[in-house]
């Protein structure tokens, strides 16, 4: 299985030549979604990947992530949960990359499980389809972490945190983070996932709410009862702890979840999950990223290049 | 009882001339806390307020709020809850205002109700003091709403949330924010209201996470189900919702709570909370603050001009 694949996110563009599960050449930039104009986005892509093409004239040509969003080289519509690699086939959108070839971007997926709750993706699809989870929970941390219910080898179900961007805002825009000190103090993550728990359990009187927990951890740090050199692990810890708060009532205490992270960021996640009894497999987001688009090709009908 | 007082917060300077519950003068300018170095505050006050001592040589002359921070005038030690108007009136930390003339900065409070939570105030213990409420609820909505617990008199117990900082930080810094469009559909409050249900309730498995809700509202507006018209307004509902979801859990589901909030800001809390059952008296900030004031040197022990 031979491919050429364009990772198209908010802030970074990745593309690869792959063979198998083997990466022949890779190439990357700063030229995210964000970072480009209307008709500017077959230009970047020809100027990386422009040699590939030549070289490969029969090869597929696949983009993942935000590339497909309105502020993305086109406006590829979701599609719903549940779905599958069938299901995501049916909805690619093509794009004209000249000279007679064809790109295909790979559709996010929306869901609204309750006809309330909505929820959209765009590329984590991909990576939950190579998870090489069948049936169970994948998580895909980020600026905004996802978990995902896997059944019969297709999205059933998945719940958006905005934890990565929350962490951010409070970081760089908020009274919160401004005590903050460097250099950083990494216990003050488990101090953060300890406070996590007291916005969670059976007992309405335990859960005081995050709003609070946030202002509390920048008191703290002004009334001198923690360092400000904890405060952004705090932060983290506390946000994380919260997700988890959520995500695991969400989708019922589950006893395991894969994790799509590779090692600082799953280590977190680990530690943090192994707290609430929760065992982890990690698996490197790039492999189930190629294995995702490899179901794509085999099991979707993909048109010919 | 006449006094001059300035109430000096992070982003406004206010200052009043008073008599009894009358303010004869008053002044205010956007020189505000953060707006000032080291050094500039007798200046500021002097400019605005200097005729004002002139004209009355034995006023006490009070400062009140975040004037007592470290980034303000003078650093003004939390006073530990609970406290009164005679502990408070101990924790006073006098300034020079020249001639003669010293100014009294009130100390706000810190809070540790059990050896872990920490919290802090600055202003909002003076209000809290003129609520008019001896025994029961206070709720001092704000960039940082303050939920305080009044027992004789006394402030017993505080609880504060970022709610208003973080509305900001999401329409202004976050991607959760950036699909709002105007004008601004209010009914968006009410059903923010609703989605914040979903974080709260007895059964475990009701509650989604705050930072699952705040990503669906984007999510709802991108996946074209909701108007980018309610989207602020819907944020609004949600944080208010879930600063409630907190607040009355902590507070052990009061019957009623004493709002100190002006007619607009005000509606929207009692609305919230007459959704949850919850019986509200509002009274404005501008009064308490004043009535709060006059306690502080009836009952407290000021020094004399």
């Amino acid at each position: 299985m031979r491919f050429i694949v364009a990772d198209w996110g908010t802030s970074r563009f990745r593309a690869y030549r792959v063979e198998g599960e083997t990466i022949l050449d890779e190439i990357s930039s700063d030229e995210g979604v964000s970072a480009l104009q209307t008709g500017q986005h077959r230009d970047v892509f020809l100027r990386h990947c422009g040699e590939w093409l030549a070289a490969e004239p029969r090869l597929p040509v696949l983009l993942v992530g935000m590339v497909g969003s309105r502020e993305g080289w086109a406006m590829t519509p979701y599609v719903p949960c549940p779905a599958g690699p069938a299901e995501i086939a049916r909805g690619l959108v093509s794009v004209d990359l000249g000279q007679g070839r064809t790109g295909w971007i790979v559709p996010g997926l929306v869901d609204e499980p309750n006809g309330i709750d909505v929820d959209v993706m765009r590329g984590e699809e991909t990576l939950a389809l190579g998870s090489g989870i069948r049936d169970g929970l994948v998580c895909s941390p980020g600026t905004h972490p996802k978990w995902i219910a896997m059944r019969d080898g297709r999205v059933a179900h998945f719940c958006t945190y905005m934890t990565g961007e929350m962490y951010a805002l409070l970081c760089d825009h908020s009274m919160i983070g401004r005590p903050a000190a460097d250099p950083e103090d990494q216990t003050g993550f488990d101090l953060g996932l300890d406070a996590s728990e007291r916005n969670r359990g059976p007992s309405d009187d335990k859960r005081v709410g995050l709003l609070h927990l946030l202002f509390a951890a920048r008191a703290a740090v002004v009334a001198g009862r923690m360092s400000p050199n904890l405060l952004r692990p705090y932060l983290s810890g506390l946000l994380t702890g919260d997700e988890l708060n959520g995500a695991l009532s969400q989708f019922g205490h589950p006893t395991s979840v894969t994790i799509l992270a590779d090692p600082p960021r799953a280590a977190l996640y680990e530690r943090a999950l192994a707290r609430r009894g929760v065992e982890t497999l990690t698996r490197s987001p790039r492999e189930a990223l190629l294995a995702g688009l490899a179901r794509l090709l085999r099991e979707g009908s993909i048109p010919p290049a």
